[in-house]
């Protein structure tokens, strides 16, 4: 298929990779607004040319968006005004409600499908793409049923190439659900690394200090606020319920932790403790199969 | 020299494997109050025997102690009144302020150092030991200058030999920082893998949604209770201070959330990267010095 990613940052470019490799993708047409990124992306063989959107969506079979999702709601409408008739559009957004509820009267809706392939690293840019990112994890498909059986087809031949698990959920769910599994995670991680680096002026105490444990905690503080803000923004209350929620546990816990309440801390550590059993089960799901099976 | 490992855990075990390598340690006792571990520890060929503290440390050279802190006042008390004149006692302890203070005036504390080898997993117990824990990881000594030459010379040797790079710090200001770059990490991992048990009862979609942003943010809340309870009670001041800073970030960021201050939520998450420079100084302080100086 003739295959526009729309942004070839981190999801789009390691996309770029693995549908070339997977023969889904024969020609890939990058879009991308940052010269610089354009540029490497070229560079680095991620895409066959770079084009503006209009021209190279028209003559495209498969359009992926890749960008922040404050964009998508704008350059999708674009997108589906100028494609053909055959022509199947997949966004890879971190928010889906926003997004569906942009183009739920579009006369092409049924060409379009919302997708969230569930992956990612701490990095950005075509720089940080790689082959196989998307193995083993979870994709998210919202409103299967307003898309095409083509363009559902399309998607599942994709998804399937990226060894991605499908599951299927509605917008207000999805964005509900990963606002406390995924966007709570990187508030956190953003907030610990702003209150240490606020504390510890001198930079050379958390040099020396930290373990592997902070590094782990605090990774996702390197996330790009390009790519984070507007989903927060499209996210806010259920990502501020979700805040909340976590304030009150802090202030509980500050609060037991005052009165030197130990076997309070204690037995909310040992309730925490439950959530070994669900990172077993991630990196279960994550092995290859063959190493499950063993 | 004849050594005694208080607690064969993690630390303890690890340390153990090491210094037995290294030649330090020629004979390992170990003293453990749960009989499995104790058991464990035998079988793992941690420790060649294992007996009773008081004759245990009667007959050292070295002792080591790598027990919870909560446990380390009273027994460093026994520790010292039953070793011999040339024996050197080390704690690992992640508080220092407590057990330099349970000590101070000990007739026996020249022989005492006060260590925090800054290493561990979210793993504990004899199982959870490995070789090689220690390595490029930062060992802290507080208050040597009430050391004996003796007793800092042969803690030199063990984490030379452990492979660690050591500074001094004061006791309180240990702690101070320790709160904010270890502890406040760990409470925040915690109770963000609290929160979102709490939310997610059906713990399916966490394993359907969590990527893994959310498994290295949350890892730490699989961290022993048992051990670090005691480590906030005593820390209970500084921790809580870091914790208050921490809430009151967490605070602003969902208050400019909700008015949609896109802006101001860029610039935080902007202020947090910084902490990408400290974490490759921290990847780069860990990785053996011939790859450091291609």
């Amino acid at each position: 298929m003739k295959t526009v990613i729309v942004g070839v940052g981190l999801i789009g470019g390691s996309m770029a990779i693995d549908l070339k490799k997977a023969g889904i993708a024969t020609r890939v047409t990058g879009v991308e607004i940052n010269d610089e990124h354009a540029e490497r992306a070229l560079k680095l063989g991620l895409v066959d040319e770079i084009a503006p959107l209009e021209s190279a969506v028209a003559g495209a079979e498969l359009v992926i968006t890749a960008i922040p999702v404050n964009a998508i709601r704008s350059v999708l409408v674009i997108i589906l005004n100028n494609i053909n008739d055959n022509a199947v559009v997949v966004d890879t957004g971190s928010t889906k409600s926003m997004i569906c509820k942009a183009i739920e009267t579009h006369p092409r809706r049924a060409q379009f499908v919302a997708a969230h392939p569930i992956a990612g690293t701490e990095n950005s840019g075509p720089d940080a793409a790689f082959a196989g990112l998307f193995i083993h994890k979870t994709n998210i498909i919202c409103e299967a049923e307003k898309s095409s059986a083509k363009a559902r087809e399309t998607a599942e031949r994709i998804f399937e190439a990226l060894q991605m698990r499908t599951i299927f959920m509605e917008p207000v769910e999805h964005d509900k659900h990963v606002a406390y599994v995924s966007h709570l995670s990187h508030v956190s991680s953003f907030l610990l690394g702003q209150t240490v680096l606020d504390i510890e002026k001198d930079e050379k105490n958390i040099f020396n200090l930290a373990g592997s444990g902070f590094a782990s905690t605090v990774r996702l503080a390197k996330s790009s606020p390009e790519m984070w803000a507007p989903i927060f923004e499209q996210n806010a209350e259920y990502l501020s319920q979700a805040l909340l929620e976590y304030i009150m546990h802090l202030q509980r816990f500050q609060y037991h932790l005052m009165k030197r309440d130990v076997a309070e801390l204690y037995r909310i550590m040992k309730d925490a403790n439950r959530i070994r059993e669900v990172l077993d089960g991630i990196e279960h799901k994550q092995k290859p199969k063959q190493l499950i099976e063993k």
